[in-house]
Parts: C-alpha cells; sequence; structure tokens
C-alpha cells in the first residue's frame, strides 16, 4: 500500500424526498444563487419544482442557467463565470448528472479566479478557492457529487480536460434516488458502465498488498452487475436504484483510490479523445477502450486480472485462464448492454488511428499498470475492432 | 436502505513517517497545545520523540498529560480540562489508541463548555464546539480517529457512557502503521476484535436492501481475518498492519452505517456494563459477549446470517444451517485468539447477573435487530458460558 492522505468534506443527504433540504443548506452561505441544469428534462419530472419550492420557502433568489450539454463545453462555462460576476451571486447549484456537476464545479471556481477558467485544466492554477457548490443528482455515473474534479471539453481546440483541485468538493450533495427511476434505460446503462470504469481505474494500477481496497471495489462491482440488471427489469426499482447510486458516489470519492496511487486512468484519457473529436458520450467510449485496454496490458498483471475474474464473477481455475476469461465476461457484459463494440462501425476510419492517439487530450505518457505511448493507443484502437 | 447524511471531514495521513507533518498541520489552529497519552510506552518506541520534534519544528509548546488509562476515566478528563482552561490552550493532541483518543474528544469540547463534560455523556448536551483535536495512533482498536465518538467510564458511579457529537470530529488523525509493528499481541488481537465487532453493530442489524454496504462490511471482515492471522504469525509485517490499520479505521467511520440506520450495538452495551463493574479490557467484553448475543439472535434474521457464513467464511449449503455455522466458525475464530470465554471463569458470580444485567450502562430498550429487555440480557451472560 502507498501513503495517502484523505479528506473529503462533502456532506451527502441520501434518499427519497431529501432535496426539501436544499434550501436550508444553501441559506448558510447565501441568498443568491446561480441554478445550473441540463436541456429541461427535469421539469417534466417534477424536479425543478422541488428545487425551487425548497429555494423559495428558505427565501434564495436563483438565475436560471438551463441548457447545459453532455461533455460540457469550455464556452458555456465562460457565460456562465459572467453571470456570477455581474450578478454577484453566493452560490452554485447543479441539478443534474455529471456533465451539469463539472460544469457548475468550472463556474463556481472560475468565478473566484480573475484569469480565464480554461488555466485549471491547463494546470497553470489549482483552485483553492471557489463559490460555494451544491448538487441534487439526477444521473449517477461519474461520481463528481463527492469529488473535486471537473471534466470539460474545450469547443476551440476540441480537446476535453480535467482539473482535480481541493477547493471544489461540492459543499452539499443531495442523493435522491426517487429521481433516477424514470431515466432512459441507455443513460442508465451509460452510468454503471462510467462507474465501472472509475473503479477498474484505480483497481489495475500495479500497486500490490490492497486487499480491503480490492475487497471494497470488487463490493461496489458485484452490487453494480447485480442491481444494473434488477433496474434495467424494473426501471422503478427505488432499492436497487439506491444501491446504483451509492455505489456510483462511491466509486470516485477518494476511498478506492486510497493507498493506490492515483490509478491508471489510461482508458478514460484516451476515452477523452474520442469524445473531443466524435462527441460520443463518456460511457460509450469507456465501453470501447476499457477491453481492448485490458487486454493489451493484462500480462503485466495477470495475479490482478485473475483475482477480478474471481471475485467479481465467481470463477475458479488456472491464473492465467481465469485472466483471460476475466476479462472476456466483462465484454460479453458490455456487450450485452447493447454498447457498440467497434471504432469503424462508428465511423472511425482506420488510416484516421494514428492522429487520434496524438490528440492532445492524451497526456503523454500514460498509464500507471504499463506505461503506454501513442503507438500503444494506436494498437489498443485496432483492438476495439473484437 | 434507509435514508442518511454522511459527512465526514477528518483529514487521514497515512503512512510510514507521516507523523513529521503533524506539527504543520497543528500550527494553522494555534501553538499552545495539550498532548496526552498512555503509560509512556511511546517513549520507548521513539513515537513521543517523532512528535515533539515535529511540534518543535514548528515552534509549538505542548504540556504533558501522561497516564490516559484503558477506559479512560471521568476524574483524569476532568483534571485535563482545567488545564487547558488554566493555561488557554489551542488544541489537543491525542497519541495513543482509542482510550487517549476518546479522553482527548472529552477534553477538547469540555474545554469549550461551561458546564461539566460528563453532560455531553448523559445528552443533556451535544457539542457543536470544541478544541481543534488531532490524533497520532498507536494502535488500531476503536476507529475514534475518524468519528465523533467518545466512550469513557464514571468512576464515581461506575458506569460506562458515550457520546457522538458533530463537532468531535478530530481534525486530522496520523495513521503511521510503522507504529504498531511493536504492539504487544494481545492488544493486536483486542483491537482486531473491536474493529469486527463495530462491523458487526451496523452488519446486522435488520434493515434489509443493503448490498454495497454488506460486500464493504464483508470486505473488511475478510482483510481483518486474512491479516490479523499474518501479522501474529510476523508481527513486524508492514504491509498487513497498514491493512489492519485502514480496516479498523474504515470499520467506524460512519460508511458501513451509512443507509443501515443506526446499528444495533446490543453487544457494546453489554459489554461497557461488564467494563465498567470489572474493568475488563473492551476487546475482551466483546469476544464474549458478541457470539452470545449472535445465538440469542439469530433467528430473527438467518439469511443475513447466512450471508455472513457465505460472504465471509466461504461456507455453502442450507441456509438455516449456514446461519448457524457462519457463528460457530466466528466463535471458534475468538477461541483460537485465545480469549477466555466464560463470565464464571473470570470470577463473574451467576447470582450476580441479574445486576449486572440492569447495570445503568445499559440504556433500554436495547438492540435494533431484536430489541431486548433486562431478561434477554441475562440470558446473553448465561450463554456465554460455552
Amino acid at each position: 500500500m502507498e501513503n495517502f492522505t484523505f479528506h473529503n468534506p462533502t456532506r451527502i443527504v441520501f434518499g427519497k424526498g431529501v432535496t426539501t433540504q436544499l434550501g436550508k443548506e444553501v441559506f448558510a452561505y447565501g441568498n443568491r444563487v446561480l441554478l445550473m441544469y441540463g436541456k429541461g428534462s427535469i421539469k417534466k419530472h417534477g424536479i425543478y419544482q422541488q428545487v425551487i419550492d425548497s429555494l423559495r420557502q428558505n427565501g434564495i433568489q436563483w438565475i436560471d442557467y438551463e441548457g447545459i450539454k453532455p461533455n460540457p463545453s469550455l464556452h458555456q462555462v465562460r457565460s456562465a463565470i459572467s453571470i456570477c460576476r455581474e450578478e454577484r451571486l453566493d452560490a452554485v447549484i447543479a441539478v443534474g448528472g455529471g456533465s451539469v456537476v463539472d460544469a457548475a464545479k468550472a463556474v463556481a471556481a472560475g468565478a473566484c479566479y480573475d484569469g480565464d477558467v480554461w488555466d485549471g485544466y491547463l494546470k497553470k492554477v489549482s483552485w483553492s478557492d471557489s463559490l460555494p457548490l451544491f448538487v441534487v443528482l439526477t444521473i449517477s455515473a461519474t461520481g463528481s457529487e463527492m469529488n473535486p474534479a471537473s471534466v470539460i471539453t474545450n469547443d476551440e481546440t476540441m480537446t476535453k480536460a480535467s482539473f482535480y483541485s481541493p477547493g471544489s468538493y461540492p459543499k452539499v450533495s443531495f442523493l435522491d434516488p426517487s429521481f433516477q427511476v424514470s431515466l432512459p434505460t441507455q443513460q442508465t446503462i451509460y452510468g454503471a458502465m462510467d462507474m465501472m470504469a472509475h473503479i477498474l481505474e484505480a483497481y489495475f494500477n500495479g500497486v500490490p498488498n490492497t486487499d480491503v481496497q480490492d475487497y471494497f471495489a470488487e463490493g461496489l462491482m458485484k452490487t453494480i452487475l447485480i442491481h444494473l440488471d434488477r433496474v434495467l427489469d424494473q426501471p422503478e426499482n427505488y432499492e436497487s436504484r439506491a444501491q446504483l447510486v451509492w455505489s456510483g458516489t462511491l466509486a470516485l470519492n477518494g476511498l478506492n483510490a486510497a493507498g493506490r496511487g492515483l490509478g491508471d486512468w489510461s482508458s478514460h484519457r484516451i476515452g477523452h479523445a474520442l469524445s473531443a473529436c466524435y462527441d460520443f458520450p463518456h460511457g460509450m467510449t469507456l465501453a470501447m477502450i476499457m477491453p481492448a485496454w485490458m487486454r493489451y496490458v493484462y500480462k503485466h498483471d495477470i495475479p490482478k486480472f485473475a483475482r477480478f475474474a474471481r471475485e467479481v464473477f465467481g470463477f475458479s481455475g488456472k491464473e492465467k485462464e481465469l485472466a483471460s476469461n476475466g476479462i472476456h465476461a466483462f465484454q460479453e457484459w458490455i456487450k450485452k448492454l447493447g454498447f457498440p463494440t467497434s471504432l469503424t462501425d462508428l465511423g472511425v476510419r482506420v488510416d484516421t488511428l494514428a492522429d487520434l492517439a496524438r490528440n492532445p487530450s492524451i497526456p503523454y505518457p500514460l498509464g500507471k499498470l504499463k506505461e503506454l505511448g501513442p503507438e500503444d493507443v494506436e494498437s489498443i484502437f485496432r483492438l476495439t475492432n473484437y
């Protein structure tokens, strides 16, 4: 196990009906806020009404910022920052999934920074200051509701980048699983894929002697496998939604990574290049890249890949076969969920793969389990055509 | 799953050599501190030296408060509070295990409270204020390093009581597993027993639909079973010590309980009566009471006791047999560790059991999986003579 610091100050308020507590929590920090959300599905499902009822009851005024896109753009973030500055707002509320939360984190930090917010993504600055951020989660996937990371896309340079800044933990996140019972099937699946990928980026990173972390990761993965199945069968099953919601938050709140170093993150970064160039959904890029990455690197840690097969899929057998069978089972799970599995089927031409592997979204040298260069990433792209 | 709020603001600094960072963290809160510890074994093992070196390097003055006993007494807590007040100290540092940390929590909160500190244990007051508390952990057991609970003994009334107060999370806890390689075997065993009991108090409490919490709990228990064995065989095995240390902290930092309600806690409270009257070590009382409690209540949740047997001990079979076999395996583990298993062997006379079951340390009605009265507790005492 490696030395680590763990500190996660976000307060989680979890369960049916908890959004009624939003206004009271926000009021401790001010009474003029920016209310950010996506394309408005929260209005159809009564979530928006619950949010503004709670704000009104606590005398909080808000300015709506509607229309945050999946893979949120730097352009939108900058315009929302301008509103915070001009209106001297006290806090930011994100109502949505990871895209809205990530954009809101950027806005909250950017509003307290004199320069351009993209500086944070270029690692020119690490923010300790931010407007207080509150989250009402409507899609479980990114874990952004309990971590200080943000990923956005620079729509001028077509690059996707992230920051991870101690000042950017949400103050309070409200997780009501009943908000997710009406989620489209595809978003539920993409979310589960994202959670699995987060867990695996830390799980497969070559640091030995991490039993307690490994059991934790395997427990999260087993929970996701079991309860995603139930939710696909019964979308309104509150208890299984609750298991997915809490698993998604725990998958990337720092606990799974504590003691493992920083994780590998190759698949995410390769996926970011695909999202930046083709606007593919994040979950879809992970579904395509992660099994290919596994097949490319697994020989560098066969015991861990064998453990994955044993503990998550219940397989037994010899180490090397196990390692390979676990990856196969993971691929089959992804295929069964209906993800596209081939880059060429999605219209990505083979003659562009060399350029794609050199997209600035990919910071080389990449990876921890095995260090990868652009040629390795090209090989991984080719392995997606399975 | 039940609704819950999770908020744990303690910063954990984990690993070899981390105590060098103590002074810098303390300095952010002041430069005059109370340094609390036990009977001085920290001086033998160089831990005290590391602590004061770090304080000196940051210009921090300290007053020693040596001699905190296991099952720390109200008397000592009161006298340490007087010192904090008279000397107008800025912070409290606990160097030790759960007893020292719990006493230091009481001192830190009591120093900011005008009345008598015992009021907090009588639930007459819930403190939001406290002197900043820092922990250098030398014995893993109670999890007190990352929670806001404190248990002390009122040496006048011979009762043991606890508080759980949002203002009492340690600011920063330093967990260096290498400090525990010289721990006496018995303390290592008592500590592991305490961790297991903490996990089980939340695990067996009758709340359904808690897969992610259950896998988490089972992972912690498996880690403890594996690495306690290794540490008993190789006391200086840093990696296994590290697994035990982090498991002990995670066992009672709120995560395992989140969504399960408040847990059962019968075994702890019954054990507190034994410690209050006979000064038995906390871990020993748990080793005696918990299996007896399990045998008394398991029929009220056979599926969960069967799951325990399957997931923690790897058993298979029919539910009812599994449930019983899991308890048996747990008892055998306890016996193998050398714990006394019979109350009468320890000199507790059968004709005192009725009074013992009515000790004010036990707040009736007790328990969540099954609500218990004094007669039930008498029956559980009798079941300890296995």
